[in-house]
């Protein structure tokens, strides 16, 4: 089965840079962020308004592997591929590439790499909490979001 | 009058740089905040413990100047004054200066200017809030606060 | 005479938040500078060739209202306007107001204030420095930089 | 063997919180890499004379886990420990409990797991590199800082 990837292309901002000329390492962890973000927009919710109803989905783990640095003024494609959700958790896996794959492939590409030179990838897990950080199941705390994501991943999984 | 500068003193960290090996101008803010949530410990309260009583102090306006620019790893002191405080509003002034001025003055300093070389100066005005961001009087939402900051205020001036 | 504001639109990102639930005011900073980027890159210049020839542009003083917070995930645009530059300073002035405003205006709005509730309001001031942090003469140093930048100016102004 | 864990307290600043009212989770890395500085300057040299003699330790990989969030305000301590050091390669542990543990420790901790509620804990991967990023050995291109880091791990050892 392939990966879905959502890609959100942009710039790398000068405040992002350090002292080594190339963007400081924790400023992709952002990245990653900014592409769950956009990933949950294309379900057609928006995860401030799953925040606003006090649903919260904290990084509980994450595995990143540097490869190349992006820099200042670079364009580049934030890559998300939900790879897993259940009721309680969630998996994403994150890959920043050089370069403008977003309109070149019109915001999504399926297959098991993205095409492009990866600079960064990495794997986060999360789980459901309430404002409380107490954990919740998403399928009794918020079915329509529930049905929704669950939408997106079965319509990137019929895109194979 | 003079002034009373409250002093905090910490190292420059590797994240505040930029690629042009010096401090990126927006964290110097950071520093002056750290330097106003230090000023109201000295006042025998937290800020954090007067967020949750539901009193914000958003910056409303600010002004600074950068003379020179600070770099990694470099020592520095955060020097904090209390410009003017009313049940509504309160300016602090901020100078970043070179060196461990903590130590070496026991944390206050009293004078116009404190002593070393500035490498940045600014000056912020902030009105108080409650949670809605309407605006409230110090003296009647939190008179124990109100208390406490204008004795500081004034065991400063008894310093002259 | 009008002002001509180059209009950059993006989201505000999650990490640009901080506890009171609006954007941290030092990131209103690094919008500027954004704004500025793309300032420098509709003269058909990039601000990251200037730094690479060893032209830098740093902040020497600023001065910024802060009239409504932005939040998480809000559509913003910075309008950015050079309001003067010689061979040795420049000065700009930056909005940024809610909503997009760069697609509904092509990206350069001509007119006295951007339309629209403006959140932040600031100017700064700049020196053209070499890589050892010496003044330089903007027309000397970089001839062909000059001449660009002077006639974005003039196409501006042109534009009355 | 046991692990010598290097300990540096701090207060959680308030640009570090997001509209969770929890530190965003980008900024442990930034607290991982404070404790390495700290770590190095434990050996007599300094992470920044390092660099100014063309010597960088880039992050390669990174795999943390969060346990806990850390609030504003919150007095933490990172606790770092060198894992590995060879003339090619670094990798240090880091973990972030709560509390002052450097005073209360003198600076150092020995045992396989400092005391105290861990919040965050991780491991980071490292290579050394040159100014133009391409991989060094340590003991040819800077053997006194060899010698040194290694002096210190071997002291680590000893005190076991």
């Amino acid at each position: 089965m392939m990966k879905t990837w959502y890609l959100h292309t942009m710039r790398v901002r000068y405040q992002e840079t350090d002292q080594m000329k190339v963007v400081y390492h924790a400023n992709y962890l952002n990245w990653f962020e900014i592409g769950r973000t956009e990933w949950v927009r294309h379900a057609g919710i928006s995860y401030r308004e799953m925040e606003e109803k006090g649903l919260l989905l904290p990084v509980t783990h994450l595995d990143v592997s540097f490869l190349q640095p992006a820099q200042y003024d670079d364009v580049v494609t934030v890559c998300t591929h939900m790879a897993e959700m259940s009721a309680l958790r969630v998996r994403f896996e994150s890959k920043v590439v050089i370069g403008d794959l977003a309109s070149s492939h019109d915001g999504v590409y399926v297959g098991d790499e993205p095409p492009g030179e990866t600079l960064v990838e990495g794997k986060t897990r999360h789980v459901w909490v309430n404002a409380a950080w107490k954990p919740v199941r998403l399928d009794r705390e918020a079915p329509v979001f529930h049905t929704k994501l669950l939408a997106q991943i079965q319509s990137a999984h019929s895109a194979d």
